[in-house]
Order: structure tokens, then C-alpha cells, then sequence
């Protein structure tokens, strides 16, 4: 026969710690705290098993599943010698739900179920104390009336204000017994005026409701979206948890308390937490007593800790505090109840904890032998550490929001609302702090983006142009803020009513994608001497190399600061927008001859040769992979025609002239376009430039150091081998031709990105003439999925909101689609060529989800923003923790 | 030893016509015409294994191969009773190139080799014509000197100029032995002047130096560029034909002749040709001399016809060309030559032919017996009925090119300049023939393209819009015509400084692209019945269905009497820019809610409804497939701010809103945007309102005629299988509510397009929720390359010009990377469904190569234009008889 029921506590434990898929976490836990011979309340656990059973057979209980728990019932009647539905002296029983994971929406507790108008009676004489009793008979009915039968829980507590307002008091404390019976009599009839019946009377159908509502709620509305959100199986079920009752509010020898056993908010190593004499457990939480530290030495003047109050249950709770860390090697989260001077446990889990607090419990606890490193490693989330990177609002700050956009550059970020990129580096130079608010940003907006402190758009998604740059430059970022709508000119933004003119401030949560109105009070980030400890731990353990994104000086210190083992992709042409060279970019473009853009690309060169000089003995002995242009050209010209006519101006030619060519340039699909190696096939002289610089710098800085740099050479969006030799045969050209200039030879090497879905397809053949493949999954995803991530704003945050996408493909690794296609590349070139180096560098290389698909893959490395490289470094060895994959393939 | 010379004619044939690899065409023909006992002169080929080894041993030829040409060499002395180089009575050879096909840009022909200052006087002794042998010695200076030594053919022009103009003559004919002489030694001496050294006099150095010359010129660049565009890999080599030669120029009892067995134009079934007496075989096509018909019954006064002239000898000839008919089964193209009345075959190959008479004679020939039925299917290239179902211009009318385009739908047509699509529609409606010139077209124009006769893009590749719908309305088209620019505001257009007006005349042809001053005179298409037949035989052969892209009663119809077997792709949104429809469309795309979507959609209905009726009716009994709306909203939009208003107008709404609206919706990447099944998942109401006409369309069909149709209901762009389950759940709800209202079930399928990479690498999972797919292999090609249909004319035509790509991937399915994601989706899909309908419906559903991958793949039928459906009949045909693939599957 099938057990639906484990029993716990009274010396029977059926369960243990690691059955919370069968008895949820909190029946799981309770059995393992009982076994383990610390005071639980004994009850039963009625299993998941019996949830899925209920929905899967058109909510019918199994048959079996009565008859278990009458005997369950009854072994706690045995153990705490009270009868359910004793008049006398009757057990009391809390119900509880218990998922495997908790989850909000779902009915959470009922207390003190077995009362009725006659064991109340029963209660007050045995407990001799009828306040006590009657007190908790309303409790029951309040927290039964409203989450089984569904009453508003405002009728209760007018009930309750009324009562008070008669009697002249304001605390609950000062309502009497008497008051609490007229308290309750008023509860039953305002029930049955609501629900045309009387609120029941018999422990056991209350019982059967209370179990009842628990299944039902797992199905609920709010349930079901939270389920969907986070990727929980409906059929995972929860479980029932059915425990002899104990009373905090008994008398002043009772309490109950809510504990963490070390400080959830630093990592300290404290007894952090409150309780409360004579209370039942809500009021800890309700806030309207206020409650009481823990220990003595944390009491503030005219607190009472519990040591002081009560030292020997005290003691005891100090005992179990130890054997709990020692027994979970982790930091617990706990509530207890006193009734009478004795310890009950009525709960224990793993803590929550914020990203430091995550980060100290996770050394100290490897320091002092709970866990071993490598466990201290897979403690800390990867993500949380932007939260130790980046500043991040205070969280006890008041705030008011004023909309909500994509998180997409983490940090918290004040300052004035500009609408130009101008106009931000002009007042940041004057030493304002300036938000740059646009619509959407382009290249030519990356020095207002450096001045900013934070830069909010109203489209464009994860990977827009202004979250990818602002993540590289490490500025907080909302974007996609579709409630904004913004006016340039009117200098105003406005969204739900509420405008903010330019110069007002505001401040962005880039974590979460909010925007306040006002300045929000921020704690800035402290790295810890733990940080580096847990960094240098993760990097013994990780496979993968992590490189970061970076062009400029500033980005490649900072990686290499925050430990990037080289460069993953240096996007050249973030290069060409800088103000001195933007001219000769557009005379460039503007010429329609070969000549005329060689001429332009003459006074490119030496700029080009000095961003690689600097970068290369940034990132000596280290990998430089540079990829040559790839974005439209039309990028590189202004849009409005007053712009157009200044450039017309600047290159002396003609505005009708400068509009026809800006015209032919314009693509319907620019994604799709005349981009990328295209790019290098149809204008050579384009790529020969670049491969000069390149090779002129690697000449040089040898020369200088007398170590030469090894560049690694990427063309960009190669669908076809004969683009990738066509190309290639290009910079060996020119290599050819500098190292005869230079009297001596370097090595390179020139690879490929991979970010078509054709180039995974042939990645076999693409393999032969490449030396290693860069898989470019930002536009692979848009390529595999035909989604644009500059449109994808529309439809994309409902899409992930109804559970269509479980993700935001750009921000995490599509497995299934892009992650099938870079298998399927990987197969082939590594079939091809058994050492090709394979690496990943879209925004997917800071994703720790993506970086686990990369160690399964088997990847070289994965690379990413520089302020990602912590995350990338801690996720990289969790992945390789983990294990599996086919990287032997 | 290995073989590298194999011999022909006098009675040893080592080679036969299947050894065309080996041999060449024209050295693998030449022994099999002297197997079947024709007159063939004696000679031997040089194998192309000689020409590769050449190109693998650094220019050196196989070491044994110079034996084995002496020994060929001696059997032709043998077999003439001449020897090489003899200075009495020398033997004279042609040498010529002969590849598995012919390539134009090699080495061709050297006649007369062996001649030298004293073989040149024993040829004059044995035939006792001086002028004869000093005529062949400087046509052999001549020829060898041109194209063997690379002496430019004018020099040598120059001298015969010079000699004519000395002596006062005007005719070669004219010229006498001495005359020759003088211009030998004048050609020797400009020779050795250009050369720095004398013209070689011995006749084994000549005979090297030809057969070096044939090798070499396989790898210069005219023909390297030529086998990249065709396909022709390097490795095939060439062979060198070696040959006695006989002469059709030693009198009057000589000629020489080009025949084909049937008339290569219309394919009737007569001796079609010419021959000129006492003539070499390059002066019937140098055009100095007019040549002469072949039989007395073509020949026109004043012409004398072999049959009249050579009795004999064109007896004998007509018997040949029996013979070689029965032996070769097909019409040939042959030349001959007659010495002193003795007839000499020299070639015979399979002769092109017109669309026309490729059809006729395949048809003829079955019919004869010469060949089966399935031969003849084989036998008629499927492009070339394109001729037979399109005017085309008349070949010999006179024509002006103004500029050329892409061909992008066939046919020709003639008409005066438009600019817009409403002045076409008037102008057309006034008895105008129109050419609608378009920057390019939108759905917007259709009106306008249907009134045009023919459509001129200068935007847009091979399935842009205006492409696209062209070719499904037989209209012809040229896109894409970048040497074009048009001012729409001047209304001119011009061209490489030609200007034409709007009002002028002008000519496209649809099949090469070309762009025409003026008119050119056009040939009407005449269907014969070996139309009929032919379709007929090849139904009777293919295994696919032909279905038809078609969305009006007018392209349904057409596609029915081309003999489609259903509509495989009805884009529902071509029904929506109708005059009465566009106003509800841009209400509904205009409402903020969806109330104010819904009340705009019910507008529509009655009309969807309609088209629905009509197509069923058309289709009576076939299967209809159907797509829901498929473009992105803006689409259906105006650009331009004056008609937004007038829009803004009609809807009572303000142009401010409106514009904002417009730029709410605007996209950068339409093609990756908010479209397909995503606006059906974000709109519910547009899919509900179409799957309502669709179910109440069928319904009343049904009780009309008292048959149901089987609506197949495709929804596009999908990419995650939870996109199909949501959006087929609408459906199937619509269904259920219109069969309650109607008091009838009818049966239904609802599918999925299939292109986006993620659906075939995810179909498996795809295919639970589908009752067919449909590849859509235009958008799959669009996003497996990375590549804008709209924008690939900038780069594209170079790419396939260079050989990057071998083929426009959006006119010829890209087997590689394409048809990798089609076969892996057709695996998974029937690994989960056996029984899965796969189809395709883009515009690969009309192209041969594109219906053979279908074939291979094991699809259950391909789509196409109307128009393009007899071409996909005989190509389907043509596949199923080549047979093959992965059908088994």
C-alpha cells in the first residue's frame, strides 16, 4: 500500500531532510530537526504525491489517504496525551503547505484548528487562562474564515477596531476574555451572514477544509503566473503539514521567535533575531508589537533579550543553533516557539541571505570546516555579485517609482535628466551627476553614455545598443521603458501623468529596471578581502578562460583588474566614432571611388595603430581578439538632415549629394544588411587598413617590450568558407607586406565569428580555413529565432511574462535553438580541425546560465563585459563544479 | 602502363561517346562516329588525366606520354599514306581543345600544323595547287601565331589589308599564290618582329606548342572565371583532339558545312544548315561569304543548295544524318567537310534549341519511337517553358539597352513610362500598355501592377515585393535595375545620362533582366499541343504535388488551368489592401484597445469570408491552404505624412496620434519584428476574426455545394512550440463556435510555416502541436544567411558574379545551409509524426533545382506562383525520374 502520511517527532520519523520533493521543505526539515533530536511538536506530513493524485483524478483524495491519517492523528494524541475534539482537553492542530520551494499566492497557515464553541471551553479550563483561549478560538476563525472559506479579511479586523473602539482601548492586549468571546461571536455571525452557513464546528471537517484549501490553492490564479515565472512543474504538488499546536501565548514563560544563525544582511557570525513573549507566531511579523532582540550584547536601551528573559530556553536555542549549522553546513533560517519555558522547533531552511552577507557565510563556513572550498564556491550565486560591484539603493530609503523598464545594466544610479549626449558630457564636465534619458541610444551617443551616470531608454531590449554598452562601461542602465514616453522637444519625459522636465532628478535601479522620481539614498559597494579569497578558490576549479569585451584603454584595465584572462572581442569600430576620426569614417563612406575611401582610410590608420599599441601592452602576454568592422555603414552617419548638412559641409561636398548616398546606404533590414564581412569582401580596403594597424601595433609594442603580442583576427558574419578565405587572404596579404616593411614576423591567427545559422550548418567547412570560431550568440539569437532585439520590446517581455519564452533569449542562452546550433558548429569544426579554438563572446558570455551550456559544450571560453568578469569567473567554476557535458567529445 | 592517348578512325576507335570524361565531348564523339563506321579523318585525343597530371606536376607531362603520341601519329601516317613534316607529301593535323563541355575563352582550333617554308611546296606539288598550299600556310601563321604564340590577330589582318590594297583587289579570293607568299613572309617577318625570334618551322615543335597552348589556356582567366560560374571544376581538364586534315578549300569539288539534324528553332523535323564550296570551315561562319542551304527545297533564288551542287555527297550526308539521329537518339549539330567530292565528318554534338524546339522534338522523337516517354520528360529543360508561357522579344528585332536588372519574372513587355501605381491603374484603364517604374513596390501598389503590363524596380533582389508578386501575377519584371535612378518628383527616370520621361516607351525582358529604349518587337506565346502532351507524360512520372501560391479568384483560376493541384499558400493579407477593406485594417491597427481592434475586425469579415467562398469554389476538392496574417501591422500604414492625414481623416482620428501610432509601430527590422503568429499571440482578435471567415466560408460551401472543403490553416513565424498550442487554441475555439452556430462539423488542419531556423532545430517539438508543415523557405533562407532579401542587392549580384555563392540563394534553395535545417526538421518532425504533410511554399517551390531537393527530402508537394506551376510539373517529373534522396525516411 502507497504511504501518503509520514509521521514526525514522538520518536516515529518517517521523512528526512532530503525527501522535499515528496514532503515539501518544511515537512521534510521538520522530520530531519526531529531526528536529529531536537524538540518538534509532533504531526505529519500528508506527501505531494497525494496532491498530484488529487488533480490527476478529478479532485479525489486517495482512498487510502483516511485511514493514514486517523492513525497519524492519533499517535500525536498518544504522544502530547490531548484528544482532537477533546471538550475536555483538546489537541489543537496547525496546518501548514509545503512545496518544495516556498511559493507566494499559496495558503500558507492555519493555526489552532480543533476549536470549536465547545473545546474552547475545554482549552480555558485545562489552560486555566479563557483570554488565552478565547483569543486564539478568534485567531482560528479569523485566519480559517479567510484563507479556507475565503471571508475578506477585512470584516475581521472591523470586527476587531470596533470591539476596541467600545471598549476605549487600542491594543489587542487590552481586550479581555470576555471581549475576545463577544469578539468571536460577532466572527461567527458575520461568517454566516457571508456565506449563508455556519462557520464549522467539527474538528475533523475543519481539518478536511483546511487540507482542502491547501491543494486547492496550489492551482490558484497567482500560483499558477508564479509557477510559470519561475519554471516550477505544476505536477512538482505540494505537500500538507499537520503539527500538535504550541503556544507563545500562553503567559509571560511563553514566546516565539524568528531567527537567522548568522546575520542575513552582513554574513556576520551573530545569533540574528526576534522574538516576543506571550505571542503567537503572526505577531512577530505583523508589526504591531514591536519585537525584541535575541542576545544581550545586541539589546539597545530599554530592549529585553530573550538571554535576559529567558536565559535557559536561551541556552537551548543557542545549542540548537550550532547543531543546526553543524547538521546543514549552512546558514539557517529558524522559528521557534517557547510554551511555558519549553523550546518547540517549528521550523528550519536555508536562509536567505543578501549577495555579502552570501559571500562572508560562504568563506567563513570553508574557513572554519563546515564546507569544503569547493562547496563555498557553488554557494554564491553569480549574479549577486553585481549587487557587490555595483552601487545599489538603500533599501530602507523611501522611494517613489515612476515606472519600471528591463534591468539592463545592474547598479543603482541619481542624477539630472538630460535628453542629449551633449548636453550630458557638458554638465558632467560642470561635475553634475546627469541621467541620460533617450529613446534609444546610438554609436554616437557613447560619450553622453561615459559622462552619464546611469542611462535610461524608452525601447529597445537586453541586449539594445545602450544595454550593451552600458554594461561595458559599467553604468547602471533601464532600458525599454515603454511607459515613458519622452519629448527632445519639449525637454520633457512623462509617464502614467507624472512629466519630469529636463534637469529634475531622478534615479534608476538598473537591477531591477525601476525609475524613482527624486534622488533615492544608495549604499555604495565594498569589496572585501572574502572576494578575492572565493574568486581565487572559483579559479582553481574553473576550465573555462574568461576574456571580456573591451576597445578602449579604460574597459581593458578594468577587465583586467576584475581578472579577464585577455580580450574575447574588441569591437573595432566602437573606435571610429570618437570625434577626431568620425570625419574621416564619413569621407569614407562618402567616397565612390576606391581611391577616395583609401585616402580616408590613410588618416584612420594611425589611430587604429594606437588603440591596438594601448591595448596590446594592457593585455600583454595575453589574447587580443580583434574583429574587424562590422555594422552597416549607414551607422556611421548622422540621421537628421541638419547633421547631414554639417557633415556635407565638413567633407565639402553637397547636401543633395550626401542625401542620395545616405539614401542608397538606408537598408529595410540593417540586421540582415550590408554588413560585416560583406562589408570586407565588397570593400577591401577597409579590412587591409585594419589588419595594418593591427600588425603595425604588434610590431611595435614587440618591438618596445621585446614580447609580441599574438593578435587574434576575427572577420565578422561569415555565412560561406570562401567570405572567410576571401578575407583572410586580405590581412595575409598585408601581414606579408608590413613584416617586409618591419624586418621581422609576428605570429596571428585569424578566425571567425560564428553568428549565422549557416555557419553553424558548414561550420565544417568554414573550420578549414579558420583558426578558431567565436560564436557571436547575440545575433544568433536573433538569426534562429527571427527576432530582432531592437523590435523585440513589443512582444518579447509578454512573451516571457506568459511563460511563452521561459527566458529572454538575449539574455540567457536559448538551449534548445542557438544552443542546437552551436553544438552542432561545434561538432563539425572541432571534426574537422579535433584543437579549433572555440569560444562565445555575445551577452551571453556573463550569463551563468549561458556559461554552464558553454562548459557542457566544451568551449575555450566564454567572454564578456568587464564588469561581468567576477560573474563569468564565479559561474564558469559552478558549471565546471557541476560537471557532465560532452566536452571529451 | 596508363592509357593517355587513345586513337580514332582508321579502324581502330579506342574511345567511345560514354568517355566524354576522358576524352572530351569532341574526341569521345569523333571515335564514336568512327566506331558506327562514318567518315571520319584518322587522329587521337590527349586524355584530360594529361591535362591534370600537367597541372599536378608543375607543367610537365607524364612521362610515357610522348611514345604514345609518336605511335598515334605514325597510324594516322599509316592510315593517310602521309608523314608528318615530310617535305614532298606531309601530313597535315588539326589540333584542337575538347573539355566535357565546351568553354568559351580556351584555346579553340589550330588547322593546317605541319606546314613550314619546305612542306608549304610539297603540299603545292601533291596537290597541284600553289595558291591552295601557300593559302593554308597563312592561315596557319595565322591562327598558330594568334593563339599560340599570342600575337594579336590584328597585326596579321593588317598585312592582308596592306596586300589587297597593293594589288587593287577586295576579295581574299582574289589574292593568288604569289599574292600568298608575299603575306607569308610578311607574316613570318612581323612574327619574329613582335617575338624577338622566328615563327618554329619544325613541325614536332608546332605540334608541342599547339597541345601546350590547349593546356594552358584550361587555366587562364577568362576560362577560370567561366568554371566558377558554371560550377566546372578545375580538375575536369581538357583533352587535345590531334586530326589529318582534310580541306574543304582545295576547289570546287571541296566544302565545307554546319548542320542540325532539326531545326534547333522550331524543332520541325528538316535538314537544317549551310556549306559554302571550297571553303574552310571558319569562313562559313566568318560572314565574308554568304553560305548556302543545305536542300534544293530550302533554297531561295540566287542560292545554290548542296543537294543541287554535291549530289553525292549531300546524299550521303542525309544518310549520316540518320544514322546519327538513331544512334544518338537526339537532334545533333555536326560539321562536316567534303574534299574532291569525299564527305569527312569533323564533329557532332547534341545541338542546342530553342524553348520551342526542345519541346517539339522531345515530343517528336517519343513519338517516332527514337526515345520513351520518360526520355522525353527528361529531355525539356523546365526554365525554358518560361519561353513557351510569356511573350518574349522577337530575336531579330532591333533593340536599344537602356540599362539591365535582375530578371526577376519572365516574359517581355512594352509600355509607357508610370511612376506611380494609381496613374498606371488610370492610364491602363484608358487602353494603355504601362510599365509601373517603382523605387520599389509595397502591397500598397498592387493595384497598379496588376493594371501594368510589365513592372521595373530599381531596389530589390529576386523575391522583393515587386519580384515576388509579379511572378504570381505572370506580369514580367525586372528588378533591382541599380544603374537606374528615378525622381518621382521630376517623373523621369534615367540611366547612364539617357533621361526618359514618364509617358516615353520603353521595353523590359523579364527573363535577362534587360531594360529597352523605346519598343522592341515581341513574339507572342503560341501553346502547342506537345504542351499538353508533355505535361501529361510527366504528371504521369512525378511523385510530388504541385500546388499554387494564390490569393484571387483571377491567380486561382490561372493556377487550375496550369494544372495546380490546390493552393499551398494563400497570404491572407493581400486580400487586406483592397480600396473597401484598408480603411477597417488601419481602424483596427489604429485602436489603442481591444474593443476598438474587434469593432474594426468585424468590419473585415464579410469580405475575408467572401475571398474564402470564391478560392473554395475555385478549388473544389483541393486542398486550400490558408496563413493568417503574417505581415507586421505598419506595413498596411501610408510613409507619407500627407496621406497619414488623409487617413487620419477618414478615421476621424488626429494626425498627431496617428503619427505617433505610425512611429510606435515602426520597426528597424521588420523582418525580425513584431509579425507572424506573434501578432496572433499579442492580438488574438485579428487570427479569431480570420479562422471565423475561413470556418464560415467553408461552412457555406459545404451547404452550397454539398461538399466541404478541408481548410489547411497555417500559422507563420512560428518558433517555440507554445506559439502554435496558443494560437491553435484560438482556433479550434473559433471552430467549435461556428459549427455550434451552424448546426455542421467540417473537417480541418492547422499547421505551421516552417522558417525560422528554431523551428527545424526544434520541430520535433513543433510537430505535437501541427497537423502539417509548410517550409517556408524565403524567410528561412532570410535568416539562415543573415540576409535581407530587400537589402542584398548591394552586395548579393557581386557575390554570385564572384562565385562566393554559386547561385542566388532566394531563387535556388542553398542545399547547404537551407536544406540542412530542412532536413532536420523533416527528421524530427516525422520522427514524431510518420505521417507529417510537408510542403514548401516559398519561391524555391517553382525552381528546378529547388523541386529536386524537395524530391530528394521526400516533401509531399511544393507551391508555387501560377505561372511557374507547368515548370514545377515537368521539373517535379524530372526529379522523381533522377530519383534518389532520403524519401524512405
Amino acid at each position: 500500500m502507497q504511504k501518503w502520511v509520514y509521521g514526525f517527532g514522538a520518536g516515529q520519523n518517517d521523512g528526512r531532510a532530503e525527501m522535499r520533493n515528496l514532503l515539501g521543505g518544511k515537512g521534510a526539515n521538520l522530520a530531519e530537526m526531529a531526528s536529529i533530536g531536537l524538540p518538534v511538536p509532533p504531526g505529519f506530513t500528508i506527501t505531494t504525491e497525494v496532491c498530484t493524485y488529487y488533480y490527476q483524478h478529478e479532485k479525489q483524495y486517495p482512498p487510502e489517504l483516511q485511514a493514514q491519517m486517523d492513525e497519524a492523528l492519533a499517535r500525536i494524541e498518544q504522544a502530547v496525551g490531548l484528544r482532537f475534539g477533546d471538550e475536555s482537553k483538546p489537541l489543537l492542530v496547525s496546518v501548514r503547505s509545503g512545496a518544495r520551494v516556498s511559493m507566494p499566492g499559496m495558503m500558507d497557515t492555519v493555526l489552532n484548528l480543533g476549536l470549536n464553541d465547545r473545546t474552547v471551553e475545554g482549552l480555558a479550563a485545562a489552560s486555566g487562562d479563557p483570554r488565552f483561549a478565547w483569543d486564539s478560538y478568534r485567531r482560528f476563525i479569523q485566519m480559517y474564515g479567510s484563507v479556507v472559506l475565503g471571508v475578506d479579511h477585512h470584516r475581521f479586523e472591523e470586527i476587531i477596531e470596533e470591539a476596541k473602539i467600545t471598549r476605549g482601548v487600542s491594543e489587542d492586549t487590552a481586550l479581555t476574555a470576555d471581549d475576545w468571546r463577544q469578539v468571536v461571536a460577532e466572527y461567527k455571525a458575520m461568517v454566516e451572514e457571508v456565506l449563508k452557513q455556519p462557520f464549522p464546528q467539527d474538528p475533523q471537517q475543519q481539518l478536511q477544509g483546511a487540507i482542502g484549501a491547501v491543494f486547492g490553492s496550489w492551482m490558484n490564479q497567482r500560483a499558477n503566473t508564479y509557477r510559470r515565472l519561475h519554471d516550477i512543474p505544476a505536477d512538482w504538488g505540494t505537500a500538507v503539514n499537520v503539527q500538535a499546536m504550541v503556544f507563545g501565548n500562553m503567559g509571560e514563560d511563553c514566546a516565539t521567535g524568528v531567527c537567522f544563525t548568522r546575520d542575513p544582511s552582513t554574513g556576520e557570525d551573530i545569533f540574528y533575531g526576534e522574538y516576543l513573549i506571550n505571542a503567537q507566531g503572526e505577531d512577530v511579523v505583523a508589526g504591531i508589537r514591536t519585537p525584541q532582540p535575541m542576545s544581550e550584547a545586541r539589546a539597545k536601551p530599554g530592549e529585553r533579550s530573550m538571554e535576559a528573559a529567558m536565559p535557559a530556553a536561551y541556552a537551548e536555542l543557542v545549542d540548537v543553533r550550532s547543531k543546526l549549522e553543524k547538521h546543514y553546513a549552512d546558514m539557517q533560517d529558524i522559528e521557534f516557539t517557547v510554551q511555558q519555558n519549553k523550546l518547540y522547533m517549528l521550523q528550519t531552511r536555508n536562509g536567505k541571505r543578501t549577495a555579502a552577507a552570501s559571500l562572508k557565510i560562504a568563506v567563513d563556513m570553508a574557513r572554519e570546516g563546515l564546507i569544503d572550498q569547493t562547496e563555498a564556491v557553488r554557494r554564491v550565486a553569480p549574479q549577486s555579485l553585481d549587487q557587490l560591484l555595483h552601487p545599489t539603493l538603500d533599501p530602507k530609503a523611501p522611494r517613489k517609482v515612476l515606472t519600471k523598464g528591463l534591468p539592463a545594466s545592474p547598479g543603482a544610479a541619481c542624477g539630472v535628466v538630460v535628453f542629449s549626449a551633449d548636453e550630458a558630457e557638458t554638465r558632467a564636465a560642470k561635475g553634475e551627476s546627469v541621467i541620460l534619458v533617450r529613446i534609444e541610444t546610438s554609436p554616437e551617443d557613447i560619450h553622453g553614455m561615459h559622462a552619464a551616470k546611469g542611462i535610461l531608454t524608452t525601447r529597445g531590449g537586453m541586449t539594445s545598443h545602450a544595454a550593451v554598452v552600458a554594461r561595458g562601461m559599467g553604468r547602471p542602465c533601464v532600458a525599454g521603458a515603454g511607459g515613458i514616453v519622452v519629448d527632445y522637444h519639449s525637454q520633457q519625459l512623462s509617464a502614467g501623468g507624472q512629466v519630469v522636465q529636463g534637469g529634475e532628478t531622478i534615479t534608476l535601479d538598473g537591477a531591477t529596471g525601476e525609475v524613482f522620481l527624486g534622488a533615492v539614498a544608495m549604499v555604495e559597494p565594498k569589496l572585501s578581502g572574502d572576494f578575492a579569497t572565493l574568486m581565487g578558490w572559483a579559479d582553481s576549479v574553473r576550465r573555462l578562460k574568461i576574456r571580456a569585451n573591451a576597445e578602449t584603454p579604460l574597459d581593458a584595465d578594468t577587465a583586467r583588474k576584475f581578472g579577464a584572462e585577455g580580450i574575447g572581442l574588441c569591437r573595432t569600430e566602437h573606435m571610429f566614432f570618437d570625434p577626431e576620426r568620425i570625419g574621416a569614417v564619413r569621407q569614407m563612406i562618402m567616397s565612390e571611388s576606391e581611391g577616395g575611401r583609401r585616402d580616408a582610410l590613410a588618416k584612420l590608420l594611425p589611430f587604429q595603430r594606437k588603440d591596438f599599441i594601448e591595448l596590446f601592452r594592457i593585455m600583454a602576454g595575453l589574447p587580443v581578439t580583434i574583429r574587424l568592422l562590422d555594422p552597416p555603414l549607414h551607422e556611421f552617419l548622422p540621421h537628421r538632415e541638419e547633421e547631414l548638412a554639417e557633415v556635407a559641409d565638413t567633407l565639402g561636398a553637397d547636401l543633395a549629394t550626401m542625401k542620395r548616398r545616405a539614401a542608397d546606404l538606408s537598408e529595410a533590414n540593417p540586421m540582415l544588411g550590408h554588413r560585416g564581412c560583406r562589408l570586407g569582401v565588397t570593400y577591401p580596403e577597409i579590412y587591409e587598413m585594419q589588419a595594418r594597424a593591427i600588425f603595425e601595433a604588434a610590431i611595435e609594442t614587440a618591438k618596445e617590450t621585446g614580447k609580441a603580442p599574438v593578435p587574434e583576427i576575427m572577420i565578422p558574419l561569415v555565412a560561406m568558407k570562401k567570405e572567410l578565405e576571401l578575407t583572410r587572404a586580405q590581412v595575409d596579404k598585408v601581414a606579408k607586406e608590413v613584416f617586409a616593411e618591419a624586418g621581422m614576423t609576428i605570429e596571428y591567427l585569424v578566425g571567425t565569428m560564428i553568428e549565422l545559422p549557416r555557419a553553424c550548418l558548414t561550420a565544417d567547412s568554414i573550420a578549414e580555413a579558420a583558426d578558431f570560431f567565436s560564436f557571436g550568440t547575440n545575433d544568433l539569437t536573433q538569426t534562429t529565432f527571427g527576432l530582432s532585439r531592437d523590435d523585440a520590446g513589443k512582444f518579447l517581455p509578454y512573451y516571457v511574462d506568459k511563460g511563452i519564452l521561459p527566458k529572454d533569449p538575449f539574455v540567457s542562452l536559448d538551449p534548445d535553438g542557438v544552443g542546437a546550433l552551436v553544438r552542432i558548429a561545434k561538432d563539425k569544426g572541432r571534426g574537422v580541425k579535433p584543437d579549433l579554438k572555440l569560444g562565445i563572446c555575445g551577452e551571453h558570455g556573463g550569463d551563468p546560465a549561458s556559461i554552464a551550456f558553454c562548459e557542457s559544450v566544451g568551449l575555450d571560453y566564454v567572454s564578456c563585459s568587464p564588469y561581468r568578469v567576477p560573474v563569468a569567473r564565479l559561474a564558469a567554476a559552478q558549471a565546471a563544479l557541476a560537471g557532465g557535458g560532452d566536452r571529451t567529445a
